[in-house]
């Protein structure tokens, strides 16, 4: 069931949503099921040849021609005033943005230059402000209620070794969010974000967790069967149900909050003796009879 | 749109949900959705004529036959095992729980007995985890795939003068949610909490905030105007929307989350200068100039 | 240098401090710190016998002859009441509690019955709450100004499988702590937590990790050089300090906050690719050269 | 007490520890208590000017000659180099690093400029990572300990309005606080933050909060005895002492953590029900009263 989309039909109607990172991965994802759902979509990214296929393809699946692609790269405040422009042109309105577009690469973080650095941080972080900026003075200006969506990652509360520039952007990401529910609630502007554990898409897992990494013992180790509490990854539609939910008017009540859905990832590594889970039943037995024994 | 149910039909079907303090307020709230969407309900509190009369409301409201209904006291173990045994007796098995029986009272802390504290935390610590194992060696033995939700409340986390009993005890079962989620996965239980701002429910609401307060200048400060971002209390359906969201298998693999639908409440609390939404455009006005100056 | 006293002579006279659980372990120490530093301390557990020993012996340590000690459960509030008593006559005043008083066993959640849970939460978190209301009661109709620190545990926030009555209980500490930060700040009296990573004392630590399990391959796993990042288990004294200066009126402007002292211990566990630090440098090497190809 | 300094003599010698920001405000006040205890200290900031006469005074203040200062924009990185250059050629070695520069200003977010929004990111998160890239880089190929310790706030997890780039920087710096203690911990280099409430220095805090802003009504309200819990600011020595503690070795095992030093100001914000503080006793005894009647 959890394959399946879970909302009412036309739940999205009248919504006219910008994707960013909306050509590939969970950016399309979530767009596909904003199309079923009645939305108007704008998908956006720096790469006009993969967005143009990405929105060929998503009308072929969901048969909603409100698809619209515009190439901008996040970095560029006035590309972003450009994306924003030509999505009112089309649709005459935007009322929904979701801050998907990232960037990332593990390593060592004493082996990245400054410059590298800088690079994950302007994508992630940068990118999502600068889009919430453009969006928020058109939607405050212009006094259209709206909703903005950012995925985050659960490393944006903990941090992580290994994927830094990431954490810090993410970080951000999150302080931006709970910052602007509050403050832009006066304006019918609502903020939330999802951190998703491992929804692997072809490419994007790949480079983080390359073959020759993934074969070796660690890299078992670090398999989601053996990480995870429920031993899966998820499954796209499982995070276009969620995000569909909070980019719709039934989540009207939930701003400001980030919810993960990770199948227990996270929280299972931070409990102290969580790891417990590989002790045998016997060796239960045995420290039962043991403490008996006093 | 929020005011509505926002799944698709029989998203629940399958399920045989036990509801604590299911007769009244938000408790009543989710189990007749539960009903609208499919599943079978119980609902349990002490009073049994309370329950008795919610049972046939949920009946004539939602058509839905399979609500069954047997008092308990939480804080009683052996009622607890009782209650279950009637469950799975009238409908075969139960692989649901939503833990939402409370008891609160406002008072500066100094003010109560150690009496009184037991009391807050024996009927909601001691009555969720004595609901949630008892339910878990039944689900465990029988091999049974289940889903538990709690509601919390924001305070668990960030803890709260004036209902310090509560916010003890709902820290508690947070905690309870966090671990069983990564512990129990292994016997396929997934554990999940909400934490809702102010839904307010006749009776329940008045307790905590009679009219002699609500009408003070203090009361008005703190009515939901003017704590919450979002400027309005929520609606019963749509903390409905969100549980049964969570007890059915679209939410699969979310586990071990709390998620808040409370306007914005709490997080408005938290944020260093958020007070300063009071502030006069003028004001903004008057200091930029300030500062441009120099 | 961090197994010595940090703070300057003197640094709590003028103190009486009850410490629960003053007889042994972490709360020997701290006392033993706390009496070197000119503090009034009172220790009280169970054990007559064990106070009695652990009094002489820090007398003989400390050579501070302000030591008493009082034998109570704090699981019956009135033996709080008593204990209190006995604690004002002796000393004239107390003005400083250590909630340090626990229980804990480590076991599969479904192997306890309702009573085994309800033990640990009564130590934990009612003697907690009986102690806080007791001194609490006695200091806001005297006013005196006074200090409580807690001890708790990482998974009082994330909580932990295998610990789950010590999670619940943590957790609701936790949330006491913080209510009452800010609640009785007006009455003058500081809160604060803290949660310690492993700080072995003989007796507590093979209770929880019996050598059976720690001489398994899983117990050498989760042996304190492969789970901290600083690769080792914590100084009783390094504990000591950091209560000390909790204690003291050096911290005066903290209130209300927890602080973590465990090496790394939990947020490494949280951090969703910190396991990569069993990565070895020519693995990153080969990886980089991939990425650098393309 | 709580002015004074807390740490025994010399805690800090054989430390030398740059302080970022260190000219002014608690930069300097941190700086001239590590000089105190026996530290080399380099500060830096943009202003030649102010370096010096803040390196004459502090000499003067504390008549330790081990005080140097080096011109440095944080946001350049090939400043950053040469400035870490300059400090191991004038000390040997350095072995702290206190990311304390910052910038902000008070505006709702939508009258911000892209660029205005970019320079309170670039000096408070760029400033730091290239720092702490920087001097670990150093640490790393020398093989030498060493701690890093970063001025954050209470938003950096909870959000705010108003201040939306320094919460989205901060919340980076606090990222890149728990990712690398975790990272270097093998290196040997330990990672803390401190989150400090309001310590007015004069400058800061006027430009923060005009006087024109203060003396309103609103102003009054967020004063800090209305604010804070404890009814005051924060003094500068009180921020110190808890600094020379995590930068000295008596912290030794406190790693990945962020320490909040502010009266209790932010739990006080969070917790749902604490506006309740401002209720008079005879309210209180009222609505007692009115329960007991039923």
């Amino acid at each position: 069931m959890h394959t399946q989309g879970m909302l009412r039909e036309n739940a999205l109607s009248g919504k006219t949503i910008v994707v960013t990172g909306g050509g590939t991965g969970l950016g399309y994802s979530m767009s596909k099921y904003f199309l079923e759902l009645g939305a108007n979509v704008v998908i956006t990214s720096r790469k006009v040849e993969v967005l143009q296929e990405a929105a060929q393809k998503l009308y072929s699946e969901t048969n909603n021609a409100n698809i619209a692609y515009f190439a901008c790269d996040v970095r560029k405040y006035e590309e972003v005033e450009a994306m924003l422009a030509q999505s009112i042109e089309r649709f005459g309105k935007v009322n929904g943005l979701v801050n998907n577009a990232a960037g990332n690469f593990i390593s060592p973080t004493e082996r990245l230059s400054a410059k590298a650095f800088d690079t994950v941080v302007d994508i992630v972080l940068k990118g999502t402000y600068y889009c919430t900026l453009a969006f928020g003075k058109y939607w405050i200006k212009e006094q259209i209620p709206a909703s903005v969506l950012s995925i985050v990652t659960t490393y944006a509360w903990t941090g992580s070794g290994f994927v830094v520039p990431s954490a810090c952007a993410k970080a951000g990401v999150l302080a931006l969010t709970r910052s602007l529910a509050v403050e832009w609630a006066r304006h019918k502007i609502r903020f939330n974000a999802i951190a998703p554990g491992p929804f692997p898409t072809p490419g994007a897992w790949e480079r983080l967790f390359p073959p020759a990494l993934a074969e070796t013992d660690l890299g078992k180790k670090l398999s989601p069967e053996h990480r995870i509490p429920l031993g899966r990854v998820g499954e796209h539609q499982e995070l276009a149900n969620l995000a569909a939910y909070l980019m719709s008017d039934f989540s009207a009540y939930i701003n400001g909050e980030v919810i993960t859905i990770d199948g227990g990832e996270w929280i299972r590594g931070a409990g102290e003796f969580n790891d417990l889970v590989a002790l045998p039943e016997q060796m239960w037995d045995f420290l039962e009879q043991m403490r008996k024994k006093g």
